[in-house]
């Protein structure tokens, strides 16, 4: 999916909501484990009920891994539902992968040309030949982790190199990356104040923003001081929405609260037009 | 497994060979893809040739995830066919995992408690909440990014923060992190002289140590800095060892490799004693 594909999506679903997938089967409503395939079913149940509402779809790799071979097949339906359903719809896997030249190729392999998705989130910390092979994809995004929402984000990231904090660091050197076009960021809506040093930095580039809902960040004040001209922001919210209700009407509750979600969004974005 | 079973292996096979796994299908025999799981095959057969000669296998999971579920069921064979018949070696998920700590505890779950690996490489980005998931597993150790080996390593990790080289900041915080006796660390064998100080700062740690061979790291080198009175080192090589030939001899070739380095460490573990 190109970057304007996905700005013509979040004009039109005046949304910029991501729905994080998470699916712990200790989390999901109980009459979905006599299913053959809970966590396929319990997603299938999330996106019928919320695509005209998300722009976009996070599936957390760990929680399917964390299943073994059934954890993947699940993986593997999910995605070719969502990209045989609502092609539309921006997908991103977070994986937080890096690894040496040839074998983040073979990550971008499994990701961008096995299972199909849009984007993958990254690690920083190997550097550019780490990140490379997944830039060299056409028309596919790469989301560096650069300032992330939970605590020991400030045990390394928030560091001063040359007196400034590392994540800045990364943020400048990532653009010097060949095909550095197809990068986007994590920033934590935690760190709602931080974004308009960022914008500095990266004003044109897409931020994934995790950490609205459940771990407490506010959408006002994160589009307040990160949104630039073509939105570039995709706020992200698992738990809160796809565990709002663990009863038969979770998804019914899931859509309520995107729903809630994305009505907020579209007031934001009358207010600036 | 415990460290004192891996330093008494160590010591009974005269050996600190790790061989890595990265098994690419375009790059094996031909005549093992007309078997049902060649990557499989390709494992069984390395590790039948070798079992003697390495105290560790490091399969690299990018390298069966690039093909789907069934490379996901070839990893699955090879981590129960090294634990069903050789236990006494140490496996390594090189998987360089690291999110936030529910995340991180869903692959740590993945990885520990379902394929049953020893030890998994992690990656620091995100602090201490990212890794102490994966920590509190008993008899596991988790091996953390400190100085790569390929190029990417200068962009981040050798900036300095207060002075000091942020991997060195690494490996100092690290250390009070709770449970931080199941910390390893990876430090690329193509920076040898750098093992003076890291030894400095982290002297008991084992150090798991990729750059051997393939990418042109000095054995006699990293020994000569590295090494601790528990040997303290685990010297991977992947490529050099398993594509030592793409014949019908591949096995026996990669035996006739890690013979040499076992030669090699066993001359190194003599002249200490």
């Amino acid at each position: 999916m190109t970057t304007q594909e996905l700005i013509a999506q979040i004009h039109s679903k005046k949304s910029f909501l991501a729905v994080g997938l998470d699916v712990d089967l200790n989390k999901i409503p109980k009459h979905l484990l006599e299913t053959e395939d809970p966590i396929f079913e319990f997603n299938k149940a999330i996106i019928d009920a919320t695509h005209d509402l998300a722009v976009a779809y996070k599936p957390n790799i760990a929680f399917f891994e964390a299943y073994g071979l059934k954890g993947w097949q699940s993986l593997q339906k999910t995605i070719d539902y969502i990209n045989g359903n609502h092609p539309d719809i921006f997908t991103i896997a977070d994986a937080k992968r890096g690894d040496i030249g040839n074998t983040s190729a073979m990550y971008a392999k499994a990701f961008f040309d096995d299972l199909k998705f849009d984007s993958i989130t990254v690690a920083p910390y190997m550097g550019k030949d780490s990140v490379e092979p997944f830039l060299a994809f056409e028309n596919k995004h790469t989301i560096m982790l650069a300032l992330t929402s939970n605590e020991g984000a400030f045990d390394f990231q928030t560091l001063k190199v040359d007196g400034k904090e590392l994540y800045k660091q990364i943020l400048e050197t990532s653009k010097t990356w060949n095909n550095s076009e197809n990068l986007m960021y994590v920033v934590g809506a935690t760190k709602a104040e931080y974004f308009t040093e960022i914008r500095k930095i990266i004003p044109d580039s897409f931020i994934l923003v995790p950490g609205v809902g459940a771990q407490g960040g506010s959408l006002s004040e994160v589009c307040k001081y990160g949104m630039n001209a073509n939105v570039g922001l995709l706020i992200n919210s698992s738990r809160a929405i796809i565990y709002a209700s663990n009863g038969l009407d979770f998804a019914e509750k899931a859509r309520a609260e995107a729903l809630l979600m994305q009505q907020e969004m579209q007031a934001i974005l009358e207010a600036i037009n």
